[in-house]
């Protein structure tokens, strides 16, 4: 066997073992989880906030991979394909609506309606063939509590409250929205570090402990029939699909200690915990015994309350692209009263939950998230992470979404290849 | 069967989609045009101009992803591989002439002649059995006009002639040189819409058309019969190759409309056409039917006359590599006058030509160029694009290359790949 | 045969093409060192100064892709895969030790020994039964010098005076440490430029030649026989393995002349020699002659005397990524006089060595391994690189290095794919 034959024997064995690591990836149980890295497709999602897309204007965003246009005309706001088929060019590069009912390529005067996507018109071509014939992808919408929620799929939109989690679009729901950014991080990392009970650990270095003296616990730890006990799902065909975790039974870590070499003991202390008493220290774990932690699918964390009566927080991690979500957080309170939401919105929100949360809190979450990146993106963590006990919780999520999710995006439909 | 044997089974069958795939894109009646990432081997183009390489000095350049040093020694300008051939670094680090006919490599001493590339002596080892043997690409050069024309390809090169706009090295001819700069656009796109009839309507946003209130139209539209009438082909053997297109029976679109869904009209109004009698438009659309627009290979445009009389504006594309291109942009008037012709080049061209044109009026193309890469450059828009009537123009001279393109470059030929 | 059975028989001989380049590039009798892109496995290597590392603080480095993190904690040294096996984050992102035996994760707790990398406890949840069994590489390390070495490989690690090149670690050498930088070349490349004798015509330009007026030659160039008698040989089994060149036969090339086309000669001068008597240029010549040069595995470089005696001039090209290397400098003295090595330490080595060499001479080394960079990294100038006669004594090194070497780092090593 001469040596060019030996290498293509050799290459092929090769190309054999990578289609049997493929194979093994696949028979994870929560293989949807792991070829979900563009998102879930065939959901809504939070996609912007009305205030950013006022009358007579547009935003260009990033959703799945996809590149959509929102467009506010009318009074009426709509979310198209941000690509001429024409030539593809962005709409958004110099956007141009005539009427409300129209968006008009900057280049070719391509005119489309706004509504469904349609081909209407060409400015310089008014009776070419293509009119009616062609078409972009024109996207369900709703504008609910301040936020623009966008349907990313090729199905029938189901009810938007099927993908929100349950509180949010309530009636008495008072919605004071943060502004939104972008976290360089797949967002499965975002979901897995919301939800992960273990994560507690990184807050200890949150402005939020330090600057108020609480120690944010080693970790909140449940052992397996207590997490069956209290985990409680939602999967109900006509409604959000999701779980929820009531911390009462959760070991709120708050006491540790190393094992020394010779047989000694070190204690650790968290920073924060320094001095405080035993009833000190109770009082903290009670609050956080109180807590009810829910994640939902597509992508949406609540908390209740946090970080304090009578606030509820939501957030959202909404895929960008495979290396990047935006990263949405609601501050809620519930109430008919108007002035009692009045005051909420023009100043409680501001005080009692987005400085202590989005400024002083997840940020450290937006870090964790971040340093995730590189295993999972690059290092092929998927299959190569050692779990422990404590993330039987993320992988009954990661099951949970491979058993309900509508779909998988993949860079096929960002590149535009969906059904016209 | 198991789970290796079919994946590769379904591997199998996307490698002969893939294979499919290429065979049609081949099949396109432009498959040059397609193929001509980096542009078309075997032709002329503009490389730089004359003022940027003073005697004694260089210029390193890319130039369909080959790297080429200019250098001027004792008043001749030369142009060389910019790689030695000992350990490929780039001569234009340190660019090193120690006499008028050589070239010496700041590493180790090899030496080249500057006009045909072959290694006369190595400073430190003299007696090199290399000398004579090694040699470096030299390219075919000429100076006209304050522009250096390179010759990039493999065969003996023709005319210079061959490869430039008619007009633009006669000897009546007067050329002022703007400044080139690097677009982040392949140069094919930059050719299509340079040429394009239907991109009038990006203009209206041009400086030019703002200041001077001028509207740019819709769009230039001809139909196919008139199209026929006042296209010129130039394919002769013995000198340029392109064609022309007289504006004269073209329909400069100044009105449009768009039906609206309750079945009334909305007129449109380009902003710059506001407040214009019917007169003063069809003033301003006579002017448009008098110029000729020719496109001529490898990449140059030429129009005749602009922005106005005696102007005749040429600008060229010139291919750096699969992501960008050096835009050339010249200002000429026709004069044997001397006197004429010093005005034209010390205030005239300034003022009549590069300020309305080069710094009011061509930004645009620019950007929509840019604009088109993303589509082009990453999401295969050569296979996927949706041509409309007027692009009939644009698929002509897709063709037209393919038929007459001398060769087509490779990343090969930009790695060094060139016979020696 | 149709169209796609066309294709695929093209791309079959394509592919079988491919695989032939393969097998003649391992054919090369320097096949390891074409492979060794990521640097030698199983050998030791500077990895940061001692200075750098202060106790109880932490520094994180690249060595051969590998991600590793050095952490001072009660006085002692240790170095540890930079990266949580549980979710892959980096520790150095926020490193923790809570006892000096210990490495604590920040984002879930685990925690490591120090010293072997065994998982010793989770803070959040000590009786996970994954204590004990989970590792982390631990990485053998000395400190000598007031360098820190590690050990990058998985067999047992030899003696370090193996790898370094012989007299730095001698009880008299007095060693005075540059910072360490980042050059963004291949590490091959910068051994290969450091021994290369050919290089000196560089330092024409270094600030070193120009302020002292002295002229740098235009090239160190042996006859064959002159390589065999002055090249000394060591690779006992129980040492360093590398190799030396006394200059003493060593042409220090001083004069060049380049033939012209009319059959005059031009006289080449170097700026620097510029009206330097023979006499002098004799001298520096005779200065050059008393140099020994040595290369030695895996990556270090030590001239003696360099720039002057007392001087000896170490230098090391650590190995990073695919991309850039790690430039370690050391400029040591010997001495066991106590006065002696302080005035070298607080003021001579300054003086005398770093300002003339590190500051004013090797910069221009650093310049030259970048340029190499983009035809060995880029071009596959590995298999293009037309090497003349002085090349022979880097081919030594290479068919040196494929004979000695203990191993060939690959990505997999640096994504942590190692034997734990």
């Amino acid at each position: 066997m001469g040596d060019v034959e030996k290498t293509l024997l050799e290459e092929t064995a090769a190309w054999v073992d990578e289609a049997r690591a493929k194979t093994e990836r696949t028979k994870k149980p929560w293989g949807v989880w792991i070829d979900a890295e563009l998102g879930l497709r065939n959901h809504w999602y939070p996609a912007a906030l009305s205030r950013d897309v006022e009358d007579g204007g547009f935003q260009g965003i990033t959703l799945l991979g996809e590149d959509i246009l929102l467009a506010r005309q009318g009074g009426r706001l709509f979310a198209l394909e941000d690509r001429c088929p024409h030539r593809g060019v962005r709409f958004s590069a110099r956007p141009l609506c005539y009427t409300p009912e129209t968006l008009t390529c900057w280049y070719h005067t391509l005119t489309f309606n706004l509504d469904d996507g349609e081909l209407r018109t060409i400015l310089n071509e008014p009776d070419s063939p293509l009119i009616g014939k062609l078409r972009i992808k024109s996207y369900p919408l709703e504008e609910r509590k301040g936020i623009v929620f966008v349907f990313v799929g090729d199905v029938a939109a189901p009810p938007l409250e099927h993908d929100v989690a349950p509180g949010l679009l309530d009636d008495d729901a008072v919605v004071y929205c943060a502004d939104p950014y972008v976290i360089e991080a797949n967002w499965r990392l975002a979901c897995e570090n919301g939800y992960d009970p273990g994560h507690q650990f990184i807050h200890n270095w949150s402005p939020f402990s330090v600057k108020n003296g609480i120690p944010m616990s080693f970790g909140w730890v449940s052992n397996q029939e207590s997490v069956l006990r209290t985990t409680h799902y939602v999967d109900d065909d006509d409604g959000p699909k999701g779980f929820t975790r009531k911390a009462a039974e959760t070991n709120i870590v708050q006491e540790a200690r190393i094992p020394m070499r010779d047989g000694s003991v070190v204690d650790v202390t968290l920073p924060a915990a320094e001095g405080k008493t035993p009833e000190e220290l109770r009082e903290i774990a009670e609050y956080a015994h109180s807590c009810e932690v829910g994640l939902w699918m597509p992508c949406m964390l609540k908390v209740e309350p946090w970080p304090a009566e009578p606030c509820i927080h939501f957030e959202a991690y909404v895929p960008r692209d495979e290396g990047s979500h935006t990263y949405f957080q609601f501050g809620v309170m519930k109430t008919r009263d108007t002035a009692e939401a009045d005051a909420w919105m023009n100043g409680r929100a501001r005080e009692e939950w987005e400085i202590p949360t989005v400024e002083d809190f997840t940020i450290d979450d937006a870090f964790a998230r971040k340093e995730l990146q590189k295993f999972y993106g690059e290092e092929d963590g998927w299959l190569r992470e050692r779990l422990y006990r404590p993330d039987i919780e993320l992988t009954m999520w990661r099951k949970f979404v491979t058993k309900h999710a509508r779909g998988v995006q993949t860079r096929d439909h960002a590149r535009g290849y969906f059904p016209r």
